[in-house]
């Protein structure tokens, strides 16, 4: 089954567009957690047993295991691990933002596809499509290419017109009518520009949505709900970091988020 | 010291701008260092000690030791340990090609700078400044910002025209006027692209572009020194990869190159 369909599924059956980022930043954990020899994993793993009725994705953001040195990559593939094992039907997305020429993105591709096993991973458009060519030609695998980003400076370059055009429009238009050979792409929408989500909706049809934005940094979930659903009701997957994995209650934030997003869908 | 001051002071010490790519990948490596239980790092000593005299930057690029998992990536930091007690003067670059928002890139930049204890990193710009202010800010290190890439693809986003100046110009504007607050900035400029090159240096005075695509990729070293040497014949980080720790006699080949690249000079 492709990245999509496992997420349409999943998506379907526990009736959620959630994606909990796993940002499990080891210095915000809470303390009980910190005696462990892999901390990241054992508070993974409670997130992940306390969320996962309300979950279609989790998303872990590969910086926070790489500060950790060796041994944070080591929580990370035992979360993968995990969660293989335990929730097989849940997407995971390998939030690295990668980009590299041929032989050294093949490099990367067998790291997160094939070495921790993740279905979909987040990539840079900046080097073009042939440096990403070993990640867009694994079709069972789904390609998450940075379109317009959540932040407020994400327009610096995004903006920039193209003969009248914002690049991220290039961008969608590119990875829609010509890296998206496998029907296996999708894009990073920032939760906080709705009204370019709608534009890039109208643009590439049925493509899914990657969201962050909401939560921690106040994006508006009506308005997001609105501009992006496609007419199945699918086509994003939102996701919530902080505001779920560092709740006092995280399977309570996960439950209402979830809520909240389907009360728009 | 800056980075940039520091690769400089070596390349005076030692007459070269040569920079060895440590992409050591595992399947590439010679049979006789396969059996070590960390075989990227003693082949990585064996290429410095075989290189270093001809040597004033070591860039690995990260994916390789990520694609090892765990093990791979101590293997770097032995690298990078073997690096700073022995060869302290010589510049380290990890190439990483990195992007992220806020709390993400401090993560990485925590990573690289301060657990690898590299130099300086190379990063990728679509994101904008906002998004890579944690490395940028970091006056101790140095950033190099991706604004020409050196494969055949790399103009698709690259050459768009931004009211009739390609992106990879504003780029390098961006850069020169708006990012480089610390005077740490640095351009990968694709050795593969003299012309470019030629129109960056007018752009952006002394800064040193990191300049891969000679050798394996065959771009033209005449052209590349005759378009982006400074005044004083530096502001060149010539790296090569392949060509050198894949070479039948490393020394010999780090040798040769770099007497090439100074009789250009």
């Amino acid at each position: 089954m492709s990245a999509i369909a496992k997420f349409n599924q999943r998506a379907k059956a526990v009736n959620s567009l959630l994606c909990v980022g796993l940002d499990s930043d080891y210095k915000r954990l809470p303390q009980r957690f910190r005696n462990y020899e892999y901390p990241q994993f054992i508070f993974n793993r409670w997130i992940i047993e306390q969320t996962h009725p309300y979950v279609s994705a989790y998303k872990p953001n590969i910086a926070f295991y790489e500060a950790r040195g060796p041994r944070g990559l080591t929580a990370l593939r035992m979360t993968m691990e995990y969660l293989q094992a335990n929730h097989p039907d849940i997407l995971t997305i390998c939030d690295a933002k990668r980009a590299d020429i041929g032989s050294t993105s093949e490099a990367y591709a067998e790291s997160v596809f094939d070495n921790y096993g993740f279905d979909t991973v987040t990539l840079n458009p900046y080097m073009g499509r042939q440096a990403l060519a070993p990640f867009l030609s694994r079709a069972d695998k789904g390609s998450i290419i940075l379109c317009r980003t959540s932040d407020s400076g994400s327009g610096e370059l995004q903006d920039l017109r193209v003969e009248g055009v914002p690049l991220w429009q290039v961008v969608a238009k590119k990875v829609a009518e010509e890296w998206d050979e496998h029907g296996n792409c999708m894009l990073v929408m920032g939760g906080t520009y709705p009204a370019e989500m709608q534009q890039v909706r109208a643009l590439v049809g049925e493509m899914p949505f990657l969201v962050p934005g909401l939560g921690a940094q106040g994006g508006n979930t009506e308005a997001v709900l609105a501009a992006g659903l496609t007419e199945d009701k699918l086509g994003l997957i939102v996701n919530s970091s902080r505001s779920i994995i560092f709740a006092e209650d995280p399977a309570e934030a996960a439950a209402q988020f979830n809520a909240e997003i389907n009360a728009y869908r």
